[in-house]
């Protein structure tokens, strides 16, 4: 698929992607080689109709009455989602989140390589987790020079989020995962990604407050 | 507001109030008493008509010329969200995330507070995290007698999050955080959250890859 049609991809579609391509490797695990759109549907918890449109903007069809050939679809997904490279990112920030994240097998997975840990606090600075040295946040234009920094995961306290977002920036990292609970300022062409712990619960709350 | 209306207000505005929460909170520690919509609205990254429209479901109505008082509206955005008790919530999984997540002083903040840790691993169970016992997962419903657990937070690996969910299902824990990279199979009643970090990678990826 050429980037102008991939342009079109609605970003609804694109935040399912990843469900799709869990559910497929699962059935895979199993040891299934097809299945059909329900079925994936339903271990991605959306429905069949909305799984056969989202596919068909990567071009691909399931076949009535043997359905999605399963490594077809992943790598399409992979393609597209471009897990087939190994993306360089940086986390900033390694308190218990950060080496959470640092050493968690399932976080960098396929697609994605811890390439940078940076801090700013002397006692963590020249620590190694998951054998990567934790360098000074000063050291983030030479990593990115190095290691073209394509994505950088923020896990620093809420007041140094927004500098360190500047920082990113203007090492040309335009792609922002972050989790101070800050809604960061940053160019037009930065995509950023907020995950918030404490939001979630709060929305969990209010279910369970209101709709039990 | 009564329950009943309480239920009408839209999901996606149930989504917002957590950020217009914060937006109030910065602007409260910045010393101002009230703020127009257009500035809340900014510094909560939504457009003044969006928030103006969430805002008035809590029948809460800025003023013309002085805008929103912000404790009020403070006041207004938690008990809607329920956020004026502690609801007790229950980490099901202590490998690094759980650990972080039980010692992250934003995480359980207001509104919260953990009241059990739990895990299956023998080396585990016994250990303490900031003053918390790590129990046995099979003393879940005792806990729950205890404390009424409102919310589980699943910081398992991903096979073993499917029965955790039932296990908090099966002591009426109506709302689950979920990290496990797993699709939930659960009751209807059940309001599950999921925090999917590879997935959010994966999204960030394809912005990366087409986007720029």
């Amino acid at each position: 698929m050429s980037e102008a049609a991939s342009r079109r991809i609605p970003d609804v579609t694109v935040e399912r992607l990843p469900v799709y391509r869990r559910a497929a490797m699962d059935l895979l695990s199993a040891g299934m080689r097809a299945a059909s759109s329900d079925l994936l549907a339903k271990r991605a918890g959306v429905s069949a109709a909305t799984l056969r449109k989202d596919l068909s903007y990567l071009g691909s069809f399931g076949t009535r009455g043997s359905g999605y050939e399963l490594s077809f679809l992943l790598g399409q997904v992979d393609r597209q989602l471009g897990l087939d490279r190994a993306w360089p990112i940086a986390i900033i920030g390694i308190g218990n989140l950060g080496r959470a994240l640092a050493s968690a097998p399932g976080f960098a997975g396929r697609g994605f390589r811890v390439a940078a840990l940076l801090d700013v606090d002397p006692h963590v600075v020249g620590q190694f987790v998951n054998g990567i040295e934790i360098l000074h946040l000063e050291e983030l234009p030479r990593m990115a020079d190095k290691s073209q920094i394509a994505i950088g995961v923020i896990t620093t306290p809420a007041r140094a989020a927004q500098e360190v977002a500047g920082a990113l920036e203007a090492v040309h990292t335009m792609a922002i995962l972050n989790f101070a609970p800050v809604v960061l300022q940053v160019g037009k062409g930065v995509a950023v990604r907020n995950v918030e712990l404490a939001t979630e619960l709060q929305i969990l709350s209010f279910h369970r407050l209101h709709r039990f």
